[in-house]
This record gives C-alpha cells, structure tokens and sequence, in this order.
C-alpha cells in the first residue's frame, strides 16, 4: 500500500495556502451549516459576479449547433449566431468534442495574436501562442522547461502567488524571492532583484527565469513602463528569462495607472535575446470564468525548436478543454461596436469593473482604519494584503483561523506568501458583493480589536 | 535567450509518437491542401461521430441557464430541464464559471460512486474520487506521487500507451516494460511479469506500481476475471501499486468478452494491502467527448493523507475545467427508462456501438487477409495493432510516412508503442466512418504491397 512517506517528497513538500488548511477548515465549517464567506481565493462567481451574457450564448451554441436552428429566431442575437458559426468552422466542423491540437485551435491563437497586436501596437504570431487550461498550466509549463535540477533558481517576488513556490518545489528548483518595498506600495525595486540575485550566486543557485506579476498578486501593485523597461534590462543583464503574469491586466482601478505589458516594452526597446513568457487568462479581469480553465502562453524570442518541447508537454496530455479555448476566443474577440450584443455587454462589463473599483477602494480604506492594521493601495487585481500588528507569541495562521471561526471570514495567512521576517499580513479577495463588502470589512476590524486583547496584545 | 540546450533534459527526452513527428507531417500536407485521414488517435467526434444529444442539450443549459425561460416549452426535453438543475444546485447555485473544489463537484463525485457500485455491485466512496481534465491527467498524478528518484520504476506493457513512458521520462523515473504475448491475442501473462519485475530489481530498479491498460491500447486486448485477479495477487506479492487505465470499458466487441474491472476483483478478494487507482474518461466509450478534458480518477486502499497529496496536486492548478466534470456526471448519470430523452439516448448510443464493432471487426479482417500483414482480433478499445514484415533496411517509421504521403492515411509506428526487438507494427484506429473504412483498409493493403516491392522485399 502507498503510505504517506512512499510519497515523492517534492510532493509533500509542495505548499499551496489559497486552497490549504484555512479554506480546508471552512468548508468543514460549511459542511456543518455556517455561513463562510470565501475570501480566500479569486473566484468572482462564486461571490455573485454574473457571467457575461454573450460568452454563455455562444457557449449555448457551440455546445448544442442545432438550438440555432430550434429556437425561434430571436433567441439568440444575430452576431452571437455569427461567433458560433466561426466556432464551428475554426474546429474544422468537429464542433467542441474532437481533440483540438495540442498547442490549441489555430483560429483562436490568430485572434489572441491580434488582440495583442491592438494592445500594444506590435506583431504577434499565432504560432508562438499556446491555449492552456487556464494561466496556471502555462506558468507550470514554462517552469518545466527552465528547471533541470536543484541549483536552478527562479527568481519570485515576495510576496507572490502560491502558484510559483509550489511549482519550483514541486519540479525540485531553487526559489529566489526578491522583496517588493511594501514601505512603498509594494514598489519593486531593481536594488532589490541585484541583491537577490547576488545573495542567490552566493549560495551557489543559478538564477534561469524571473517571475513578475503585474498587477500584483496578493500585492495589488501596478508596475507602470519604466518599471518594466528596468525589469526587462535587469534581466537582460543577466540572462534570465522573464515569465510575466499579466492575468489581472484588465484589473486597475487607481487613478492614473495603466497596465504595461511586457512584450510591448520588449518590442519597443527591439530586444531580440531576452525570452520573455506572457501568460493571461480568462478567470480574472471583467469575464471571472474560472470554473472554464481558459488562458493562454506567449512567447518571444523563444526558438521553434523550444516551442516545440512546449507544444510536446501540451500533447502529453492531448491539449487544453476546448471550452475554455473559445472562451479565450471570446475573451479576445468581444462584440464589435455596431453588433446586437454590443450595448449589453460593454453595460455588463462597465458595471462589473465599476463594482470592482469601489470596493477595492472600500477594503482599501475601511482596512487602514482599523488600529494595527495597514492596507496599501490596491491599485489592481483583486486582493488586499494588509499588513497586521500581532500580540507577541501569536502568527497569522493563528489569527486567520480565529477570523473564520468566529466571523465566517476565509482569508489567507501571509506566511502563505511570503513575508519579511517578523511581519504578519493577510489576503483578502474585493470580491464579496457591494451590498456585503463593508460589513464584511467591519467584522474584519471588530475582530482584529478582539483577538489583540485576547491575546494581552 | 531559452535556447534547445537550457532546456530540462527529461522535457527534451520525454516521446509522445502518437502526436508525434508523423502527425505534425500530416497538418503540414493537410495545410498544402491533401486529404488526410487521422487515424493516428482516438478522436471519434473528428472523424464524424456525432455528439449524445443529450449530453449537448444539458450543456447547452448549463451554460445558459435563461434559456430554459427564453425558449419555448417542449425545446428541451424534461428530463435535460431537470439534469441541467441539478447542475446549477450542484454547483451552489454558482453555475460552470465559479472554480469548484479542488478534486472536483461533490455531487458529482457522488454519482461517480453511485456508478462503480452499481456497475461491479461494490462500495464506493466519493471522498476518494478526482475529477480530472481527461484521464491522462489522473495517471500523470498517480505517477507523480509514486516516482521519486530515478531508480523508481513503473511497470507498463509493451505495447503500451506512450502518456505513460512520456511521463515516466518526464518525472525521472525507470520504465519497466513487461511483453504482452503477441502471440496469443497479447495475453498478458503472470510469468512475464515475474521475468520483467526480476529484471528490475537486477538492474538496481526498485519498481513501485504497475499500468494494466484494459481494454488495452494499442493492443486491443480484452483482461477476463482470472487475468484481473492474477495481477492484483503478483501486485500484492510485490508490493506494487496498481493504476488501472480503465477507459475502455464501454468499448468491447469481442463475442463474450465482458469488461472486467479492478475495483471489483480487488473487493471481491477483499485485498486491502494492495492501493489501486482507476482512472475513466469522457472522451471515449460512447460518448467521445475529447475535446471536453473530463475524466476521473478513483483510489482505494489509498490513506486519506495521501489523498490529500492527490487533492494538493490538483489544487495547484486549482480544479479540472467544469465542463469536463458535467461531462463526467453525463457519462455516470445516462436518462434513465421513462425519462423523455431516453429512447433517443439508447438508440444513439446503439448505433455508435455496433458502428464501432463493425468497424473493429472490418480492420481486423481486412488487415489479416494482407501478405505481410497480421493482426490479432480488435477485442475492445478503438485500435488494431497490426504486425508487418518489412523489406530488410527499412523501419516501421519510414513505412508509416510514406503510407502518409501517398495515401494521406495517418497512422503512427509501432516504435512509438514499443514492440518486441526486430518486430515492425503500426497503431491505426477504427474510427473512419463505416462507409470509408473498407476503403481505408483497401488502400494500406495496396501500399505495403508497393511498399514491400518498392524495397526489393
């Protein structure tokens, strides 16, 4: 019988907070009747968020061509009948149940290579894009290929999405965090990536990749284009492929800040011998289709003959859902002004990234009241990650499991992130609804007071 | 810059023929404007079969639950109203968009138990089931855990499915191969596995688990009861792990063959020393539903804390896509005798299924009455794997390219599969449609006739 020790210990080893003991802990609360309100993890439509109507028509339609023809005419609008024809005419006529090919339809990675091409001015090839099963595969594929053994380091920002530390551990490479100045709005900081990257020589790790995610996660921090340039130099520098997590792009709220991406500002500078990985995806932003596992992989200057082994990791297990790829066409491909859909859904949207924007602002502010604790701005994406006074002798793992005890509220311990030694945090998701928002953020401060004076602090 | 040579060695080694360099040549030609047949995988709906349309009603539903109000009474049947209900209640009320848990919907999870017990009279419990993107994802977990270091072997049958020696490649582990005996219908026999296992372990291996592929692929081989049981008895006396590839199991042709599970025999001899994990897919059986990545894998005899390894692997990338675990509820959860849907379901999938049988049964005949060619009965599973004596000086690749160049037929080399030592095979499906397959046969009978001349054979 496999035991527990029988287990591969990068396995064991692989830690993942967004969905460890605390969520874990909730939906046994869940299970015995209470009410928990799931902060823990970026999930809009488990929190209320409607899914956009002109992604779940065409979704209808694909699934089921001949309702086009059942339905009285009417029932769908005629340019969401269009995107469904040339959904069946990009699967070659197989329709959503035939294997696509591994790297993904090809009509979709022609839209996402002109959508990227209007975004940011530049060429894009179809050929260098891969649709995954969400971002997460392609961040995982990518990390695959660039570690071969313990030494291999991957540079990591601290704090940063569990996804990265659980994949480095799980492929056996070095993590190699470089703080982000949380004095300063999370402010990535070039002294910092020198430092880090040096400290890392120093213990005999060879850095290959640097991960930047932009807007941050958890540290809702928007890197505007001479951050990015400089990012883009440091790595140059010193030969590190850079993986540039852009799923939140459509997610900034501050005023003045506009998302810059990666592969404009390496198109802009013309550098030709910095392989840069871009990946985005159809669960965050104004869509929140996460349950579709929808996403996709750019590369630049990355060979053919490195893509292929991309392309071969991808067919190992045949190709992405074929769902989630249309919705990624969909997510790329929008009504266009003039079509039936358009006024609905550009209304739907409007309405979901305005609700957003508020209650970033409203965690943002009811959070920095309280006493002990400190919010910094959340610019973008869709998390606080305050930081916490504790009384002496107490964690935030600590504090987090109270919360939900006592108050329903699932968030995510700091240390689940990383944090700056002798430092507590927690991150929240903005995503309750507006009408629960503030409550939820007054239980959060009421209970703080609590546990402070409970624990002598 | 990424170049070939940075990238992870077991990446770059790691072999996937059946996606492989025949195939990639066969979109080239099939870009250029050539015809070409895919045989070189199980992908029913590309090659014609239409989807249940049940499963696509529900779907449909699932994804657009207005419609059951916008279209008019009678557009779906009842019963597909209340399976797409049963969805929305599944899922929370949050619908296909939200994230579901890591190892997938409870509820469907529940009905997976609910059709083990049934179909082999046995318990089943939902906690130790994953919903998976496709099968192929269950087994990459399962060896995932089991292979820590490179003297950890994984017994698999020669000819084999090639996911497993890619993974095992690709985790760092030993492949150990034991022969099917071609034969005798490629028996699988117990001494064989004693030969293969002893090997190993005179080698410096220390083998962990065993793949039984039943149905098998490439082979097309049908397990009975006593086969079963004698690999769980060699299991147990070795110590092994057993991962049944099981996804088969709806597809036997063979007259009085019958599908006989693991789990069943597993429980019928009460074995409790010995972990099985059995994976299922949507994409084949009847439903060949490729595109739509769902599957399941099963464990027993497994400790929850290593379940919860499972469930940790999963949650990384946070859950399988939505759609594939619905599609997995429809594979479990069929309209049942009286529902509306029911007549149209049966007769649907009866006439997928004698399709099938017949086309096995052709491809078998045809293939055999070739000089040169023999292939052993097309029992289960949706593959022939016919032997073929070639011309000295030539392989099984070059045949299989140059089948593809002059007929525009695509099937994949038995090198891809592995095969006995100065034996050639290739792997072809069954898939064609009915009114094509004679055809099919016809022409790769006339090429290794040209073929065998050509080569001064």
């Amino acid at each position: 019988m496999v035991r527990i020790e029988d287990v591969a210990p990068p396995v064991r080893e692989a830690q993942y907070a967004v969905r460890g003991p605390i969520p874990a802990r909730a939906q046994e609360l869940e299970r015995a009747g209470r009410q928990v309100i799931y902060c823990n993890i970026g999930n809009p439509q488990s929190l209320g968020q409607k899914p956009l109507t002109f992604v779940r028509q065409v979704l209808a339609l694909a699934e089921y061509p001949e309702l086009a023809e059942r339905a009285p005419a009417g029932t769908f609008p005629a340019d969401v009948v269009e995107v469904a024809r040339e959904v069946a005419r990009g699967s070659g006529g197989h329709g959503l149940g035939a294997y696509t090919e591994s790297n993904g339809y090809r009509f979709v990675r022609e839209a996402v290579a002109r959508f990227i091409s209007a975004r940011d001015g530049i060429d894009a090839d179809a050929d260098a894009i891969f649709l995954t099963d969400g971002a997460s595969k392609g961040a995982q594929s990518v990390l695959r290929l660039l570690i071969a053994d313990p030494q291999d380091g991957i540079m990591i920002p601290l704090p940063q999405y569990p996804l990265y530390s659980a994949t480095i551990t799980l492929y056996g490479g070095a993590q190699v965090p470089y703080p982000l100045d949380e004095a300063h709005g999370w402010r990535l900081s070039i002294a910092d990536l020198e430092r880090s990257y040096e400290g890392a020589r120093a213990r005999g790790i060879r850095p290959r990749g640097i991960v930047v995610i932009n807007p941050g996660n958890p540290s809702g921090a928007v890197l505007d284009e001479p951050n990015v340039a400089a990012v883009l130099a440091f790595a140059r520098a010193r030969g590190l492929a850079v993986l540039a997590d852009e799923v939140y792009q459509e997610n900034v709220y501050a005023p003045g800040a506009r998302f810059a991406s990666f592969a404009k500002a390496l198109e802009g500078q013309r550098i030709r011998d910095v392989s840069l990985f871009s990946i985005h995806s159809v669960s965050k932003g104004l869509l929140g289709e996460c349950g579709h596992r929808g996403g996709y992989l750019e590369c630049r200057n990355v060979p053919a003959e490195v893509r292929e082994q991309l392309t071969k990791l991808q067919s190992i297990a045949l190709c992405a859902n074929s769902v989630g790829q249309i919705v990624t066409y969909l997510l790329v491909r929008p009504p266009r002004p003039g079509d039936p859909s358009y006024a609905t859904y550009e209304r739907e949207r409007s309405e979901i990234f305005e609700s957003l924007r508020r209650r970033a602002e409203i965690v943002e502010r009811g959070l920095s009241r309280v006493p002990g604790i400190s919010c910094n701005p959340v610019a973008g994406a869709m998390y606080a990650f305050p930081r916490i006074t504790l009384p002496a002798g107490t964690t935030d793992s600590e504090w987090c499991l109270a919360l939900l005890e006592e108050t329903g509220i699932c968030v995510v311990p700091g240390s689940g992130f990383g944090q700056a030694e002798g430092t507590w945090h927690f991150r929240t998701t903005i995503l309750p609804p507006l009408d629960q928002i503030e409550a939820v953020v007054a239980r959060i401060a009421e209970f703080h007071v609590r546990f402070t004076r409970a624990h002598g602090g």
